[in-house]
C-alpha cells in the first residue's frame, strides 16, 4: 500500500465516522470512562458503556464495533467481556482490546486468555502491554523480519516491542498499534511510524483509553489497520495543536477534545508518518 | 398557570436552591457520574453518589430527594435503587427517574418495574426512552388530548413521545421532562416547551444525566413540574450561552459548568417557552 | 521543627515528587476517580486505581506508597483496601485514608475500623469525618494541650476537630489533615494552619480526594507531616490562583490542575502558614 492511498483512506475514515455516526459500546475502565466517551462523540461516533454480560451481549449485536479496555476490573467483566467478544467475532464485528495493567490479577489473565482465539481487529498498548501480551499468546516472534527495521530515530521504544507487535498482527489477522513517543501501527506486513502528540498526554490520564475508543468508532467503517492509524493519527495531530493552545494538562485535555471535534480530514491524513514494508 | 406565574415560580426556585443548598444523593451510572455531582454543586445542591442497599436507604432518609439513572448497571443496583425508592416514597420525598438504556439487560428493565408502584416524582429522557417506559409500565396513551398539540414546530420528536409522557405524568401524579432539540414537560395536564440549547450537547456525555441530577436538586425545593421545567429552562440557557463562548466540545462542557453557576434566576425564568394546556 | 525548616522541606518534596515520579496506586470512590488520577499525574506522580483483593495487594507491592478513599463503596472494597494496607504496613511503607462518607453503611465502617491496626500515615478529611473516626476507633482526646490553641481566626471550624486530630496522630504515629476555610496538619505535637485556597473548591467535586492522592504521592518521597504539609500548601496555592483565572467551577477545575502542574517548589514552600507547638 502506497503512502498516497494510505493518507487518502485516513481522510476517508475521519469523514465516514462524522457522516456515519457509529456505535462503538465500550466495557472499559471507571478512571477515563467519561474521557472514551467524549472522544468517541468529538470524532463522530456513538458511545455507550456497559458492564454486564446480557448488557455486553446487547452492545455486541446492537452495535458496528467495540473497545474493552482492562483497567479497572470488576467480577463481572471477566464474564462479559469474553461474552461480547464471542458475540463480536461470530458476527464479524471488530473490537478494539487495550490490555493496560497486564499481569495483575488473575481477572485481566484470564480475560486475555479468554480473548485469544476470538482475535480482536485492533490490539492498542504502550511497548510492554503489547510484549506482554504476545508473550501470554504465546506467539513466536518474527526477529528476522523485525531486525530489518530496528533503530529507527526516537522509535527505540516501540520498536522494542515491534516483533510482538507484527506477531500479534498476524496471528490476529487485524492490526497492533504501539503508543510511544513515535507510535507505531502494524498490520505485520506493513509498519508504519506516526509523529506528532504532546509530552503532556503524559500528564492526563485516559489518552490510551479514549484513542482505543477511538480507534473502534473508526474500526466500525475501516479495515482495522486503517483505522489504527487514522486514531493514531488524530491523537497525534490534536495532540500537538492541543499543546500550542495550552498551559498545562488541565487546559490540554480541554483544548484536546475541541481538537477531536475541529480537525478537518485532511489535516489527519497529512499528519506525517513513515511506511516501511517488512 | 399562567406564563407569569411559571416565571416567577422557575426563578424562585433557581434562587433557593442556591440558598438552601439541598443534598439530593445518587445512584447513577459511572459515565457521566462527576458531571452529574459538579452540574449539582453548580447550581447550588449538594451531592452523594452510593451504589448500595444500606447506603441507598441512608441517603433517601438523610437527602432532600434522590436521583436514580440506569446508565451502567451493576448487579447491587438491582436492590439499592427499589429500596432507596421505596424509603423516599415512605417519606413522602420526591425523586427524579432517568431511564437511559431501557430495553437493555435484565438487571435494568427489573428496576423499572420495581419503581412503579414507587412514582418518581420526575422522569426524564429522550422521546425513545419516555415511550418505552410507558410501554413497559402499561399505560394508556392519550390520544384525543394529544393530538391537539401534535406537530409544534421543531418539536416533532418530542412529540412523538407526548402521548407517552402524559400518561406517565398523570400515573405518577409528577412531571414527565422529554429532552430534544425542543424540549418538552409536562404534569400531564400543562405542556411547556421550552427553546435553547445546543447542538454540541450531543456531543458532550452527560448533558442528560447531570440535567436529571439537577432537577433531583430544584425538586428538593419546587414541585416536581416546575422543578422539571427549571431544570430544563436552567440547560436551555447554559448550553446556548456556552456555545457563543467555546470552539469544541471541550471547552463547551467548562463554559456550560461556568454558566449553570453564573446564570441568575430571571435569566433563567426568561428563557423562551410556550404553554399549552390539554 | 522551625519555619523555615519546613518551608525547606516542602520546597524539596514538590521538587523530588517531580524528579521521582512515584507510583502511588488507589482504591478510591468512581465520582472523582478521574480528578484524583490527573491531580496525581500534575503534580509529578504515577497513578494507578484498582478494586479488586489481588490488584490491591500487587499495588501495595509494586507502588511506593496507595490512596484508601472510601466515598464509593462496592463490596469488594471490604475486603481488597484492609488486604492492601496490610501488605503495605507490613513493608513499612505510607498510605492515606479519607474517611469520606464514615457512618453511610456498613462496608464502610468495617473497613476502618479493620485498618485502625494497620495505621495510616496520613489521614485527611473535613473536621466532622475526623471526629467520627477518633470516634469510631475509640482514641482519647487530649483536651488540655488542644485547649491552648483554639480559637485562631478563621479556624473554628477545624479546631472543632484539633483534639480529634491529634488523638489520631498520636495513635497512628503519622499525620492529620483536616480540611476547612482554613486547613489544620497536625503530627500529634505540631500544629500547622495553612491558609489560601478558593470558594470554587467546595462547588467543584473531588478537590478533597484528589488532595489525599497528592498526599499519597508526596508520602512516597517525604514523612507523612511533611508530605500533608505539601500537599495542603500545594493545594491552597492552587485553589488561590486559580480562582482568579476562572469564572466558575467549569474553568477553575481546568486551572487548578495547570496550577498544580505549573506550581514552583519555591511558590509552595512560601504560600502562608503558621506553626504552633502543643
Amino acid at each position: 500500500m502506497k503512502e498516497e492511498a494510505i493518507r487518502s483512506a485516513i481522510a476517508e475514515v475521519v469523514r465516514q465516522a462524522r457522516v456515519q455516526n457509529p456505535l462503538a459500546g465500550s466495557i472499559t475502565n471507571n478512571v477515563t470512562i467519561d474521557f472514551v466517551a467524549n472522544a468517541q462523540l468529538a470524532v463522530g461516533g456513538s458511545a455507550a458503556m456497559v458492564y454486564l454480560l446480557d448488557e455486553g451481549v446487547a452492545m455486541a449485536q446492537s452495535g458496528a464495533s467495540m473497545y474493552f479496555n482492562l483497567g479497572t476490573m470488576i467480577p463481572e467483566l471477566g464474564e462479559s467481556i469474553p461474552a461480547a467478544a464471542r458475540e463480536l467475532h461470530g458476527a464479524g464485528k471488530p473490537y478494539v482490546l487495550d490490555p493496560v495493567g497486564l499481569g495483575i490479577g488473575s481477572v485481566r489473565t484470564q480475560i486475555l486468555l479468554d480473548l485469544k482465539p476470538l482475535k480482536p481487529a485492533i490490539v492498542r498498548g504502550n511497548a510492554s502491554e503489547i510484549i506482554g501480551l504476545a508473550g501470554l499468546w504465546g506467539l513466536e516472534g518474527t526477529e528476522e523480519d523485525a531486525g530489518r527495521v530496528r533503530g529507527v530515530d526516537s522509535a527505540d521504544e516501540v520498536d522494542a516491542a515491534l516483533d510482538a507487535a507484527i506477531a500479534i498482527a498476524r496471528y490476529t489477522g487485524g492490526a497492533v498499534a504501539v503508543s510511544g513517543e513515535t507510535d507505531l501501527v502494524t498490520d505485520g506486513y506493513l509498519i508504519v511510524y506516526s509523529e506528532g502528540g504532546s509530552r503532556l498526554m503524559q500528564k492526563v490520564t485516559g489518552c490510551g483509553c479514549s484513542l482505543g475508543g477511538v480507534m473502534a468508532v473508526y474500526a466500525a467503517v475501516a479495515d482495522p489497520f486503517i483505522a489504527a492509524l487514522t486514531g493514531t493519527a488524530m491523537y497525534n495531530l490534536a495532540g500537538e495543536r492541543a499543546e500550542h493552545l495550552s498551559s498545562g494538562p488541565g487546559s490540554f485535555k480541554v483544548e484536546f477534545l475541541d481538537e477531536l471535534f475541529n480537525a478537518s480530514a485532511e489535516d489527519v491524513a497529512a499528519n506525517p508518518f513513515t511506511v516501511r514494508g517488512l
